[in-house]
């Protein structure tokens, strides 16, 4: 097939690049480098150091035989998003192409307008350019779990059956999101939706759990093909960051009592659902969802995970030390979200938790440095109340 | 109260400001007058004239002792909107500064990306300011029935209560809209809930029918005082297009089988009701919904009932054509919504549909002309699909 990676230069899409070219496909990809920019403006960088495009795209050639088709530039741009699908005709579009932080969408209004005009504009200019130029395409949206918040009913794969008032409708399951971020993609959702049942488009919105790890099949130990591995507080997600913290000896810091459930996937089979969901298309006209979770975990049980593996297999000693919610979010809740569509096309998870744990600080442990150089930006200040506290007493929190 | 009324030129806008100061309350008012500009790249104008902002607010001040506040800009512009919060101070805020028109937003995706970008961004940057210069205030935001689509269940008040698998919860109304337009009020009502939930904002979000009519309680015949009613194929809505067809001897162009059902509510009661969401507030941190309207209609009666009406009434002979249906929607379909809310706190209908139609035949007739000069517009070349018929293919269809 011919895929289109959207977002190809970021921590998911350089690696599905590699993932999906060892698969024998045709890899096209696009970007802004908006992510480096992102992370940068923060203060912070990849634990990881990360090569820049052109060599990134020689490795891959020696690795694959090909290199991608890239083209740099922007999605918020329909004549550069109508041009990527004229010239590459994809069969495919994975759109990843998206800023993906909740902290980064609550620090102000400027991030939150941001958000939503960088991540929604992106969307209807990838909706608009299929249907008038690769109608037939497949686009494949990275949604995140968070778009169902935490109902306390069961979360079905995007949509439900009911029976309300003595009748019945197979209805899209509400979505109740806890950040700007994420509510971007809600809209995305129903904007896709749409955008199928009127256009005849064809979609599979992956809502994707929390993803970790710095390995994926197919990636090699080449430097220029690693991909990127953030640890501050917007960038990095929770068991990266806990790792990055165990790393530096800093204590762990799950939010409040820490009982926030959440599903997670580790890099690898994060790269086996997105290939089973790009192979296996929905016929025209459907709007399909995936549920892309391994394992459903508290956040206090990670962080106790990360500091026993760090123990018991690297000698570090880790404390945790909770920290007092910068978010307003459910602490204690219900949480059983369905995941069978992707298990039915013949997902497997391939990696056990402890050892891909393991996996992620034995590769942490050179980038000691990478990450001590900004210990700062691990300790969360963006509060989703709009309230900051003074940088100082922060530091205090996080035990420095 | 103090209440700041955004988008105060506009159809709604201009005589709620009216209706709020015949009860007595303070106003502000804002907009950035892209309302005119939008009618006019359409090619149209408003069949009824309207006065220019300072006319209008001297003839506010001759009638009612006071003028609004008025600032002119635009609420994308977060240093004007928080600007306005900041001088005006006003305990509530109806916000009706967006673009209205689901044709308009499916024209192409320029007007697509515009009206999400336009309707979203007024809104968050509003959400911000009320966080940050006035978290008291009432946001009262003007939202549609559209958002909830034609589901084959009853449509509850913004929540529903369902059991799910054996468990209870009370969950948000799935939406379905079925525009881009539409679809901005949905992204709007969630981001709406968002910020009250974790800002502990207060918002009442109407979910308005189609609204119609030329006049509303406490409007004089000044004609400075007069509202807007625009009948092209973006702006107009079905109830005005139609009374604007019937005048200029036009026939009536249901879409389709005209099976739609719509509810719909007079400009009158439509005022009435959010005097009465204003003046009845929710607590802290509540978002509420409120669905506004005051019958269901299939489309095609609306027609028969303008027809009658012209005939009985004024002696005009209507046809009445049905039209290839331009959208893409449900022509047969359940509908069935609640009015529950509105009602407790003492909505009651006070138009009846014939007398509202005759009303609006009358006061349009003195300006036959300006309506016959740009008959072109009443026909709908902007298709859901994105194909756009000739313009000769339209005239024809339409009966000319």
């Amino acid at each position: 097939m011919r895929i289109l990676v959207a977002g190809i230069d970021g921590y998911l899409g350089w690696p599905l690049a590699q993932s999906l070219a060892a698969r024998g496909h045709h890899l096209g990809g696009c970007d802004n480098f908006a992510r480096r920019g992102w992370v940068a403006e923060r203060g912070s960088h990849s634990a990881i150091p990360v090569a820049d495009m052109p060599e990134r795209l020689r490795a891959f050639r020696s690795r694959f035989g090909h290199e991608p088709e890239f083209s740099e530039g922007d999605l918020t741009d329909y004549a550069f998003a109508a041009g990527c699908l004229r010239s590459f005709r994809p069969d495919a579009i994975v759109h990843l192409g998206q800023m993906p932080s909740a902290p980064f969408s609550m620090i102000d209004v400027e991030h939150c307008v941001y958000t939503h005009t960088n991540n929604l504009v992106g969307t209807l200019n990838l909706l608009h350019a299929l249907r008038d130029h690769c109608p037939e395409a497949h686009l494949v949206k990275l949604g995140t779990m968070g778009e169902y918040g935490t109902p306390d009913v069961d979360i079905p794969e995007g949509f439900f059956e009911i029976k309300y008032r003595g009748r019945r409708d197979r209805l899209p399951f509400p979505r109740q999101a806890g950040s700007w971020y994420h509510q971007t993609k809600v809209h995305d959702t129903h904007n896709i939706m749409m955008a199928c049942r009127i256009w005849g488009l064809r979609s599979t919105d992956v809502m994707q759990g929390i993803v970790f790890g710095t390995r994926a099949d197919g990636l090699s130990d080449d430097e220029a093909l690693r991909t990127r591995f953030d640890f501050d507080q917007c960038f990095g997600t929770v068991i990266n960051r806990f790792c990055a913290m165990a790393v530096i000896g800093m204590p762990l810091t799950p939010f409040g009592s820490g009982g926030q459930k959440r599903g997670i996937i580790p890099l690898s089979d994060s790269m086996q659902c997105l290939a089973i969901a790009l192979e296996n298309p929905p016929p025209e006209g459907e709007y399909r969802v995936f549920n892309q979770f391994q394992e459903v975990f508290e956040i206090r049980e990670l962080a106790r995970r990360v500091q026993r593996v760090a123990g018991d297999r690297l000698g570090l000693t880790v404390e945790i030390e909770p920290l007092e919610n910068p978010r307003t979010e459910a602490e204690q809740h219900h949480y059983r979200p369905d995941c069978d569509n992707l298990k039915a096309l013949g997902y497997e998870p391939t990696r056990e938790l402890d050892d891909e744990i393991e996996t992620v600080l034995r590769d942490l442990t050179p980038f000691r440095e990478r990450i001590e150089s900004r210990r700062d930006l691990l300790a969360p200040d963006i509060r989703w109340d709009g309230s900051r506290p003074a940088a100082r007493e922060l530091v205090g929190v996080v035990g420095r």
